[in-house]
């Protein structure tokens, strides 16, 4: 154990181990964690060599592998709870992605939702025993959240009874879906249905697309790998060209919409019935940034502890690079916002499973705010974390840069999150539409419910633009209650201020759309504000919630600071909107300062509260022991290029140019 | 061409070619460079298989063959002005790195600087012959910017007139160096020069590797390369391990400091002779911000003019993406900060040579505002361009993600410069100290000169904290003067409460250097306030060169944008030293969204007049002639995944599952 990082853990206030039982929901919680954790690292096929030291193929080779060695082992095991799956395979893959991740997340899940008993009987079997590799195809290369505009089509040709699947245009190829370059031999496919002279709209189709014995592609289907990208590397991101591809009738998926044998058309019930699954996915994506985060700050601080640089006072030696300021400026707030998003993720997962209760009784009535709610937390904690990520990388110096740190991997795994499942900008205007829609209400004097009922309180306010002077101050910097409080009256009056500028758009003779469209700024800040206040909220109240007084101790430091620093990055809009004076935001600066000392003595400890293995981190910068320098040099010894002593391109290049001048 | 992007072509405002001159400083300069890259362009020697494709060691192979076939071709077509050198290189290399950029850019101009007649004469000739192949071995494993802590001994023999080399710890590794791991065959090493039992500091050293005709390393010499990395993969950065190695005593570089053969030593005249290396590299990687920041812009913009995406108003065709606010509000105050950077850049490299003249005249007066201002705008500009390139990327969505894009690519090549050179967060301190020094000047009384001199009106102002009200607001938001003016008070303010926390924390019983380091978080923020009112002044002061009308008025949109998108995004900083009123900055976000509107149509033309040839962007989103979808089709056909119909892993892991189950 490297000294530095062991007086670190002596210097905690607190029981780490405490505080990682909140973490995981529970000690019996953790206990089961550990235990199939140790099921993966003691397993010698979980020993293989660093992916960073292969070539695509073979790291794609190596997740097919890994998925079938998964699957074999988790019925060997017999782990089923779904919770539990996600640990195991979360650490048996490491920072790679699963081969037949579509197969499991959405092919299969599709399947049940959306088959009819028949449907179900002949695919389900088949998918489970792995006959059927599927994927599942929505997203065209010039189409991706705007579904309506995908051009794919199925055609029913009522003398064959079958369906003729095309790709009409160049846009219209799929594009992106896992697993669907190489893996699959089959893709539930979303398609526009004309059946009759008539379009239906999309609709979903299964589609064979590799022979199921010698897995070449089907006549008609062109198939294959999209290429590489910043990172996905062992994932076989696929296009799919459709030519005239005949499948059977009853190869669309019929639980809702019906085509029968003569052409004629049964449309849904319902057009919300997938609703469910967005909200389950944007959900899960607020505890995945928390977790890309924790992993990122632990790494970043772990290292600070061991790294020595510079000097503070001349003369003495290199201080730990974690005692200067601006490295705990960078830091201390990520630290602040990974405990915060982690928390928030908790009351997502608890709040999804409670209001699909209640939809399962009939009772929907949460579920736009849920909606509202997901999309715009989705938007806001993979914004901040892929930004934090790279503050973190980069608080490493040039080691940041080493794939031996596995920040590059912790980046480009999670960045995508900000694209996929909704595109944030999307999301945070989506947001913006539930909260300009119940402001909108409680001006019409409506009680709204939920966590949306303060615009009914600043609408009884009446928040307007005033100077800072006459606005009595009466918020408290060192009191988290009041800094909730002053959170959620900026978040009313950016709403508000958007919701403004919408109506002076339609003065200026726009229409409705024109006026949304020229208010997207104010409408995306109104958005931010929304889930920061939320945020800062839901980070409150699971103080409340904490008995161990040493833990609630450090962790209401850590909300303080996520709190303080999010208004001093944000200063500007707590002054404009007179919640906060002058003083009182010099103030916060010193108060964050006075935050980054407190914490000091707790960082390290903090972060192995996350309690991430090190065959989870995979980084020799993150190691638990701290012995980093001679790890970094074992890591670099095994670097493809060190396998011959002299590369070839010295002979083919550099000795015919010395022998040429 | 995409009838899209040749409407957008046809809506300019401005002649792009009189722009294009402009930022390649003049149309002479711009028929040269054209000139330049046509050479390159019609060269069959350039085509080749994009590197994407390729593994880490293919991709090496062909930095080592584009670097030997550069040399040859620089010779053949006579090309040795170091602009034009760099003109044809950076086209040559695309997206990659010289696999001998270090022997060009530190080891050949380090023997010119730092030889004396005798080695001059030995080591130039076989370095320009490229019979030694040279990097610059500085960083330590565990050493970067702080050269002092460097560990590397050279200990002077006099029984056998050597310098015996070691390196003690495993922190003292050499580590980084580019070209170090297989390319080179001789290093200049910067070692702690010990002889008859003193230590003399850092000196460089000439230390053979690699034997110059079979290129394996040499005894006592462990090399190698420090594996993959986020990007540079075609780069061997490298590792070096010194174990007794001895050389002669005439390989320490002597044209300052020397060692007698029986050992004595002679110290160098002055310490600061490699100053100004620093600030023109240093000043050369604000251009460099500017290049990724435009070339980002350029793919950027062009694809979001031909991809259509969702609606604005129901049923009409799906909108170019660059007809929505948001993303507008998202690339065009970046692409106003390309230009900005592009001409800060001009600046630098020309005050760099202005400077240059007066220093070899004896006058040293400018180096330390040139330092300072270097340091700073280094840190200022790749931060906010490191930044801007990822916002462009995921303003295109998934493709983005995808290395057709090519912007991946850029974010890996750049976004190092945050850290090489200067760790940014080093930058900006050193630039505060500057700045504490000269505001403290200015306090006593003294005149400052140069772009400092603020600091003096500000004294004389007496800017001090008072509520918004108390005073006159001068300010003309519409007028890019009186907006150079609100910067500059911003950053005296800032710097004034830089230096006042500094003594507040004296006041606490603080030494002088803990003061310091419990004022970084207001130090860091000073320095950046005085380079953004830098870049403020600078593209201001560059307008007012601009004959053309039309041009004039597009550049002056877009520094207006530049400077209230500033404004806009710290509006704290400007509603708190009372140089803005509430009302001012609400009018501030209505300024912006008009220039946004008005930018719309130029936007286009705007990235065209960056220039970049295709074969330069390398980006299939950013394709000249927006045909964007057909060529990501056969761009992802080439693939290296789809060179085989069914991959390997089938066989080996998907079928034996199946049959196991």
């Amino acid at each position: 154990m490297n000294p530095d990082i062991l007086k670190e853990r002596q210097s905690a206030t607190f029981d780490v181990e405490k505080l990682t039982h909140i973490l995981d929901g529970g000690p019996e919680k953790t206990r089961r964690r550990r235990e199939i954790e140790s099921l993966v690292i003691n397993d010698p096929d979980f020993q293989h060599e660093d992916p960073n030291f292969m070539s695509r193929s073979e790291r794609y080779d190596l997740a097919v592998k890994k998925s079938a060695q998964m699957i074999l082992k988790l019925r060997e095991y017999g782990i089923a709870d779904p919770d539990e799956i996600y640990c195991y395979k979360s650490l048996f893959r490491g920072n790679c992605h699963e081969a037949l991740g579509l197969h499991f997340v959405m092919f299969i899940p599709t399947l049940y939702s959306q088959c009819d008993p028949q449907q179900f009987k002949k695919w389900v079997p088949l998918a489970e025993s792995f006959q059927v590799l599927g994927t599942y195809a929505q997203t065209e290369m010039g189409h991706g959240t705007h579904l309506r505009g995908l051009e794919t089509t199925a055609t029913y040709d009522p003398a064959t009874q079958e369906f003729v699947l095309n790709s009409p245009t160049v846009s219209s190829i799929k594009w992106w879906p896992g697993g669907l370059g190489k893996t699959s031999n089959h893709a539930i496919v979303l398609a526009q249905l004309h059946t009759l002279g008539n379009c239906h709209g999309l609709h979903a189709f299964i589609v064979p697309i590799r022979n199921m014995s010698t897995h070449e592609a089907l006549p008609g289907i062109v198939v294959g790998d999209i290429g590489p990208k910043f990172g996905f590397h062992e994932v076989d991101n696929g296009f799919l060209k459709l030519e005239n591809v005949r499948i059977p009738r009853e190869n669309m998926l019929m639980k809702y919409a019906q085509v029968e044998p003569d052409g004629s058309y049964a449309k849904p019930p319902s057009s919300k019935l997938t609703y469910g699954t967005m909200v389950f996915i944007r959900s899960m994506i607020v505890g995945e940034s928390a977790r890309a985060l924790s992993k990122s700050c632990t790494i970043a601080i772990r290292y600070s502890s061991v790294r020595h640089q510079s000097e503070i006072r001349p003369g003495e030696p290199e201080p730990q690079i974690l005692d200067y300021q601006a490295q705990q400026y960078k830091l201390f707030p990520l630290l602040a916002t990974a405990y915060a998003f982690h928390f928030v993720g908790q009351y997502m997962n608890t709040t999804y499973h409670r209001i699909t209760g209640d939809i399962s009784q009939g009772d929907f009535s949460e579920l736009p705010e849920l909606h509202a709610l997901s999309a715009g937390l989705k938007a806001f904690t993979t914004w901040a974390a892929t930004a934090g990520i790279e503050v973190c990388r980069m608080s490493c110096g040039g080691h940041g840069f080493s794939c031996s740190s596995a920040l590059p991997d912790i980046y480009v795994t999670f960045t995508p999150t900000c694209t996929y499942e909704g595109e944030n900008t999307v999301m945070m205007l989506q947001t913006a539409r539930y909260l300009v829609k119940s402001y909108r209400q409680a001006q019409a004097g409506q009680q709204l419910s939920g966590i949306v009922s303060y615009l009914n309180e600043a609408e009884q306010r009446r928040v307007q633009p005033q100077p800072v002077s006459a606005r009595p101050t009466v918020v408290n910097i060192n009191d988290l209650a009041s800094l909730v409080e002053v959170y959620k009256l900026r978040a009313a009056k950016l709403v508000e201020l958007a919701a403004k500028s919408i109506q002076q758009e339609l003065q200026h003779r726009k229409s409705q759309e024109d006026a949304w469209n020229y208010s997207a700024i104010e409408l995306v800040r109104a958005s931010d504000a929304h889930c920061h206040y939320v945020v800062v909220k839901l980070f409150a109240a699971k103080l409340a919630e904490i008995g161990d007084t040493a833990v609630h101790s450090v962790l209401s430091t850590l909300a303080l600071l996520y709190a303080l620093h999010g208004i001093a990055q944000n200063s500007g809009h707590f002054l404009q909107a007179g919640l906060l004076s002058v003083p009182q935001v010099l103030q916060v600066s010193v108060r964050i300062k006075e935050l980054l000392s407190q914490l000091r003595p707790n960082a390290v400890p903090l972060v192995d509260a996350f309690n991430y293995q090190d065959a989870m981190l995979q980084s020799v910068l993150g190691r638990y022991d701290g012995n980093v320098y001679e790890n970094m040099f074992e890591w670099a010894r095994r670097s493809p290029l060190n396998r011959t002593e002299v590369h070839e391109s010295y002979h083919k290049y550099l000795k015919p140019l010395q022998s040429k001048l």
